[in-house]
């Protein structure tokens, strides 16, 4: 497609939203989609380089002088603008910033560049619509015209006084139907949800889709407004908490995709792998201090992928469950409460599972004893499994510790070892051994 | 708390936001929950109904008379009043309805009744800001702010012609700096994104997201303007649509939280933990098949947990990251290279892992010949499972059935009977048994 009439190519990319172009950037890689870039105007490739991912964008970024990165970054709000200079290079930083003409611009970007990338500071944008408290209705209309030039998508209009602080917010809807003489202090909404510059990207995301909010202002310490946070950059936050969390309990470490590099992808998955392998290892060697029994029992040692197996399906179960609960806020009551209920779910599910295997081995190997002992130690296996998995994630998040990365290998090993353990151990004892 | 003085509760109540005060009616549970919602005005009610869980809603929903029912959904948006209905039982569906005293709401109710929750005609509502193309700025204006009334949140205005169909739109920016003897035809906007009615809502949120809208049109069949999707309840569908991947992932077949019963919960998750047991079956009768080789190997067995444990942690991640490409639709080129890629990958995972197997096993056994046989068949495994689990989930999808299905379990069970079936096969060959 490329290479051929960039007048004809520019006309067509000319009809096509941003988010598609950058699709095709995507496609064409590092070469071909840096000549894309450079053809178009910045007002779009703007967006086009905010939109890109991350590696992708490195690469093209370096082909691109600073002034031109400049002038796209020029373009861009100064969230994406603030985002895009954090991942350059600490020397090209400087550089780049002191190309930026707008010197207004500039500055709110370094302001930017300060916040931590996880916080309501690095989420937010400089570009709002703010009334003084002490203007009238005309007046307001005159500056909001001035600064929606500015801002992309106007939202509420956020009321401050003299020193800048959050008052309250008035909405369009309200402008639209006030008398242009009525001053902003009798009809503005003193009641605002807002964060802190400090506060969690997560806490942004709950408070925000608890209140339903499409934008949500961010105040300092002094209760000063700086900054605001829209509802498609918390889309992005919940999106990417989801697949952190997906990936963790899939035992994969790094934020990885399937378009990453064999190498990148084995630095995510190993990691995980070789716990697994531990784990193995470790119940292989208790099996190994159960060998005397071998000549007689060999059965036993025929159920232990099924024990391991078990363990571990319970284990991520519940570790899952009380994941999900915590990063929902809906899981109430202690954490006795809580291993009590899954103690008499494990119990439940382990009675009928135990039930059942026990009647298969009956009649596979036709000898009582062996199968009432592999059934009881299921039943015990699933119940420890249950409380592990429960235990942990509430225990790390007591802990301040993400307590996702109790779900996937992590639980799987560990109840693999510890189940393995109780089975030989309730079996022997039940079988007299 | 409750059951004290109401005028005191009452004024507490109001100081709240609706989002708070269904947290509190949750925690009160069906009973005092009843009373609280009684006592209140239905204004902030009907938005605490909309909130609830739906099987909190659903007690509360059956101490209230139809007439009650009726009144809170008349100042719910449709699309939140369609939700509710959609859950009561058919015959009160129909009483309710013919209580709501406004009958254009009533008849727009009815109509989103129609749609699949799932798609887009089921999270639309018909509250929206439309005006004809051929109106002036000032006639739109008073439109407007006839319609307005309605529409809690003003997002776009959207451009109709004679016969409603969606023409364009027009941003509430463009109206305050534009003159207001403008024909409208004149400024709209005639580019604009929307869905069609039985777009599925994940499209919805793809397209959405994709392109940063906070609110898109939903068409008909012929292009009429039918209704608008919101943002907020985008949110609401990507979360639940991670919520349900996750949940898959780790063995959970319904939508449950840790708060549901332990039947609720059982039935959840017994039937994975039942395909779990019969993967152990599975192993248990291929490792009875292989008795033969128990006196001179018992080695063989004591690993067969590792090699459980590795197949299916390497098809679970194969599969996950196979599953979130599919989800952010950035899985390129034709299964054969996947399937490539996938074994290169588990060629040099498989490698690494199978070299510090082989070290382990040799060191606490001194036999080198058992060590190479594990160590080889692990190398195997791996590769075997990373196929799978790259294979199943890109099946399924190409067959039109959600891939998340095969991460998890499914995979891991799966996978636990052929890596064991492979390890004893080669085992024995490199052995010479």
């Amino acid at each position: 497609i490329a290479d051929q009439s960039d007048s004809k190519l520019l006309k067509l990319m000319e009809e096509l939203h941003y988010a598609d172009v950058t699709e095709i950037v995507h496609e064409l890689g590092q070469d071909e989609g840096t000549y894309l870039i450079k053809l178009l105007d910045s007002n779009k490739t703007s967006d086009v380089i905010a939109e890109l991912d991350e590696d992708v964008r490195e690469k093209i970024l370096e082909n691109l002088s600073d002034k031109e990165i400049a002038d796209e970054l020029q373009e861009l709000d100064t969230d994406d603008a603030a985002d895009i200079i954090g991942e350059l290079p600490e020397e090209r930083q400087e550089e780049v910033i002191a190309q930026i003409e707008d010197e207004e611009h500039a500055a709110e970007i370094v302001e930017l560049l300060r916040y931590d990338e996880d916080t309501a500071g690095g989420l937010m944008a400089k570009e709002l619509v703010q009334v003084n408290e002490n203007w009238n209705v005309l007046k307001c209309v005159k500056e909001m015209r001035a600064q929606a030039e500015e801002v992309t998508r106007v939202h509420s209009i956020y009321v401050v006084d003299d020193q800048n602080r959050l008052k309250g917010r008035l909405s369009l809807k309200d402008l639209l139907t006030t008398s242009t003489r009525a001053d902003i202090k009798d009809v503005y909404i003193p009641k605002v949800d807002y964060v802190k510059v400090h506060d969690k990207a997560e806490e942004v995301a709950k408070v925000m889709s608890k209140y339903d909010l499409e934008a949500i202002p961010v105040v300092d310490e002094l209760g000063r407004l700086v900054g605001r946070i829209t509802i498609d950059d918390i889309v992005d936050v919940i999106k990417e908490e989801a697949e952190k969390d997906y990936q963790l309990a899939a035992g994969i470490t790094q934020e990885v995709d399937a378009e990453d590099s064999i190498l990148d992808l084995t630095r995510a998955r190993l990691p995980w792998l070789f716990l697994g392998l531990m784990g193995g290892v470790g119940a292989a060697a208790i099996m190994g201090g159960f060998e005397e029994i071998l000549e007689n029992y060999a059965i036993l040692f025929f159920f232990t992928p099924l024990i391991a197996a078990m363990a571990g399906n319970v284990g991520v179960q519940s570790s899952a469950i009380i994941v999900q609960g915590l990063a929902n806020d809906d899981v109430k009551g202690s954490i006795a409460d809580r291993l009590v209920k899954e103690m008499l779910l494990a119990m439940l599910n382990g009675a009928i599972l135990g039930i059942v295997l026990f009647f298969f081995t009956w009649i596979w190997q036709d000898d009582h004893l062996s199968a009432l002992a592999i059934s009881i130690s299921l039943f015990v296996v699933i119940i420890v499994a249950g409380i592990i998995g429960t235990f942990i994630p509430l225990f790390l998040d007591k802990r301040g510790i993400d307590p996702a990365i109790a779900t996937g290998p992590f639980i799987t090993t560990s109840n693999d070892i510890f189940g393995i353990l109780i089975y030989f151990w309730i079996a022997k004892l039940i079988l007299n051994i």
